[in-house]
């Protein structure tokens, strides 16, 4: 079998099919991932990571479709990760998304990939995370990660971007507004998608309005609130330029390096959670005996983890839990 | 200040204001809801708590509310937790859902809670199943969970219940299919609410149609799709004879336990990984020095993760670590 570093090479000498692949360890969490990642993390830093949100029916995957092809006429070497809700329960068969945006693969120089959101807490944001570095160590100079805009996992995906783009679209109701809200405090750039759609100058003028009562503290960036009609690839030349000149922002200002360090930081933490988390679940930590006890009420919850949180540290040092 | 104790006595001796002031210590997580915690945790354990997830505009607090007032004519005492999907930012005040909810509190009597999903990772489910276990102890018969139904934050959530109900609705589109897929492996129940609106029978088709390739492995169960105008309270009557008959079932089969036994070790899991994070965000615990070499590309992420695991541990045998 090859060396992490012989593909690790591949993988820097732009060669896709090599990229795949250590996207597939990555994936997987293997050692062979690991070590591919040490090899190319001195490699990093070189791309502008993207994050685009918005709610299922907003148009998010033609937009990013749309904002791909652009950068690529802008000859930008572009990547996409498309964060997938499916389950391995349903294995994505239900996903047309994915389907267009294997056209969008073959048809441009886009290089594009699928993660399933199945498995453990901290999985979901750590795998993006590390597919992030793999694909700026390839030399993609814009990623594009696209998700649905609810819940915890979501919006720490979102922490792994350096510009986040949230889509709202006319005419969902009142609900979408709030759906939105755990991810509005770290949006860059409104988009409103589905311009034509009624509703559409009532809903930019509730964002502008919004953004002028909330978006104090944000020394610097006025965040936009751009429309669109991403189907017709209408308004997407705009909403580029305004990630773009959001990148050149956050380098002028010294902001760049500040999220870098929070993303860095919420990924220590992460990777630490699930090597706890992995140390737990496995056989021999045995938590099951307290679990007993809780269920039969000998030990509440935290008296609980007290106990298994003591075990874990004993066998730390005796070697036993690993990242 | 009163006693845990004291205040656990007020709760079983079903004091609704008691109960309040003690879900306000849970959501804190202070020593005073922890001791509380383990002071009613003997007294848990007779509860119903269903889960209710869906999109936004499938109208699921609108059904929760015609439960919750079906299930008070049936003599049940009920709580609800709507988990609220706002920030610190927002502070939820765009939420016309929760007014519409405390309206039902002061009509009936239902105990109503609303939890924000701010805050860290594992800190959701956490807050839940404490505040679970609260009214649960304080003789709530019929517990309701209500929440938006993506993110693995919101599938751990569901976990924390023993049946689950999925609420679809016709006509917003496929993505909406794929949102739910997370979700899916787990309910036990799938409403069609708005079924006088056009698709509702093809949906209904489509979920029964996939329901039977997908539900082997499910013994026992038939999982059903019921229909609904939640506005209307129709179909509701048959809803929560449905999820009672899960429960029902759920002991009759033995399942009842086996759930109990996965949502414990979940929950010690999520304490344990609380911990750690809260230990690694403390300042003594300094992954600031890390976090600067990964910047400086010195180490890789993981060999910076193993080498905060290893000062956690250390700080642990030291005492600095507790959940």
């Amino acid at each position: 079998m090859m060396e992490p570093v012989n593909l690790g090479t591949e993988i820097t000498d732009r060669n896709d099919r090599a990229l795949s692949r250590g996207l597939s360890h990555i994936e997987r969490g293997d050692d062979f991932g690991r070590a591919l990642l040490a090899a190319l993390y001195p490699r990093t830093g070189g791309a502008h990571v993207i994050g685009i949100t918005g709610n299922p029916g907003s148009g998010k995957s033609t937009l990013v479709r749309a904002l791909a092809r652009e950068a690529c006429a802008m000859n930008f070497t572009v990547g996409i990760i498309a964060v997938d809700p499916s389950s391995p329960f349903t294995k994505g068969s239900i996903l047309g998304d994915r389907i267009r945006m294997n056209d969008l693969a073959a048809e441009l120089h886009v290089f594009i990939r699928s993660l399933a959101t199945h498995g453990a807490l901290g999985g979901l944001s750590r795998a993006v995370a590390d597919s992030v570095d793999l694909m700026d160590a390839a030399g993609k100079q814009i990623i594009f990660i696209e998700t649905v805009g609810v819940g915890q996992d979501e919006v720490d995906v979102m922490h792994t971007a350096h510009t986040v783009a949230v889509v709202n679209v006319p005419g969902l109701g009142d609900d979408i507004q709030a759906m939105k809200a755990g991810i509005l405090e770290i949006s860059d750039i409104h988009v409103v998608n589905k311009a034509d759609r009624e509703g559409s100058d009532r809903i930019i003028a509730e964002l502008k309005s919004m953004l002028t009562m909330c978006a104090n503290g944000r020394n610097g960036w006025k965040i936009p609130v751009l429309p669109s009609i991403a189907i017709l690839e209408q308004g997407t030349g705009p909403i580029l330029e305004a990630m773009r000149l959001h990148f050149a922002y956050l380098k002028g200002s010294g902001e760049l390096e500040e999220r870098r360090r929070r993303i860095v930081k919420t990924r220590l933490l992460s990777i630490v959670q699930r090597a706890i988390e992995d140390a737990a679940n496995a056989r021999k930590s045995g938590c099951e005996d307290l679990v007993e006890q809780v269920l039969a009420k000998k030990l509440d919850p935290y008296a609980a983890g007290e106990e298994l949180l003591g075990r874990l540290t004993e066998m730390r040092t005796g070697g036993g839990v690993r990242v």
